[in-house]
């Protein structure tokens, strides 16, 4: 597995690749050809983007059990999905703004897949190969505008909406890893790939079979039980086991 | 009132001004400055684009009165928000492909309103000087998916689901215009402007709470009653009175 992260420097935004040493600067990025540069300092040092530039959000709601109980909603037959606007992405340690139109703002930890390649209509091989990687989300909802509107895109597509990061995890086996929120501390959500309801091969293909994806778009494949809300200053947290930990603070609106 | 075109050229794609002797090739584009160029021929010549390279694709669900009657929805007292994904947009003369995944495709013709400036939050004010002008759209929508998913996303988001054009139209006061849906010649979509529940500085001031938008971004306005099938073969054309036809053939998926 290789880990790297997106950092703001004086010469624009960079790839960088995590080892024990510390992270070494890239030329290129893991959607191309990439080499090492320099070694720069610890991750804590560098100014860190969202790992990934998509040109779409897609996510995926109702894709574990005991979320579907938790919300009383039917386990689907086939993958429900929703848009998120560019405009909700955030890097860690970005704020999360909560808007003054909604009471009630919750945190969502997910699993997001990066796509590495163009793909429309690909079958379920070309589909598996144009995952490039893995990285931790949260699938920010208001959830009172959620409800009120039936339609998620309002609730959840909000400026700051979908924090995504740390890191962009390559070249790895995704497996039954854990995946864990954590507010202020205390763990709100816990869960396993083995219970996602439509395994994440599954959505790339039934996605690509309606719209074109692109390298950098990203796949949010939905929430575990354990929804709650956030409160300004409030710290979440999203672990997925071995992908690092996705943390933003919740902020008043000005 | 100003017409603009965007065509493909050796040169890349370039804005065009529609005047009574023909296309002049602009230099620069209506979202900043501008200047003629060469007179070129009659628009029928020219190999049409979108007229806007949007960054998202924002939809208004229930916005006529006649339309909420024909599906049994209530007039809600906020706007539904949706998004089509970039990958829905096509210019005027592509086809619209119908996918094998639904046996159901209906036109939806709309008004779609064009950003000019990048805004956030503003007031009433600030959101109806961020909007440069207007062009015709086609809100395609598998309509059996749109009904089994509940969320819109996949049913309206299939490549080639948002036609739009021919014209930016900029400079105009709005007004009361009607707006036609004709299949193969035949009206079967007929309403005006008058009718819309929210009005586009309404919806612009709406939409600009929730989410920044940037210039080139389109917010469709919703359909009228009368909407209905596409077969392959189909010619489906949206007429705004003054703002000029846009024109689509449905095509079977290869």
């Amino acid at each position: 597995m290789k880990q790297f992260v997106r950092f703001a420097s004086d010469n624009g935004a960079r790839y960088g690749q995590v080892t024990p040493e510390g992270i070494y600067s890239m030329e290129g990025s893991p959607f191309g050809e990439m080499k090492p540069g320099q070694l720069l300092g610890e991750v804590e040092t560098l100014d860190l983007l969202p790992p990934v530039v998509p040109s779409k959000i897609v996510c995926i709601g109702i894709n574990y059990r005991d979320h579907a109980e938790e919300t009383g909603a039917k386990v689907p037959d086939e993958p429900v999905m929703f848009l998120k606007p560019l405009t909700t992405l955030i890097g860690p340690a970005d704020p999360i703004r909560l808007p003054p139109q909604s009471t009630r703002v919750d945190y969502e930890g997910e699993l997001a897949v990066v796509i590495g390649r163009e793909v429309f209509c690909p079958d379920a091989v070309d589909a598996r190969r144009s995952i490039l990687g893995y990285t931790c989300a949260n699938d920010v909802t208001a959830r009172d505008l959620q409800r009120k509107d039936g339609q998620w895109t309002r609730g959840k597509g909000f400026n700051t909406f979908c924090p995504v990061g740390p890191y962009l995890n390559v070249d790895v086996d995704l497996g039954p890893r854990n995946i864990e929120t954590r507010l202020n501390g205390d763990v709100r959500q816990r869960s396993n790939f083995g219970e996602l309801v439509f395994d994440v091969e599954y959505l790339v293909h039934f996605v690509a079979q309606v719209m074109t994806l692109y390298p950098g778009d990203i796949i949010l494949t939905g929430t575990p039980s354990g929804i709650g809300p956030m409160s300004a200053g409030d710290q979440v947290e999203v672990e997925i086991e071995g992908f690092g930990v996705l943390k933003n603070f919740a902020q008043a609106a000005e």
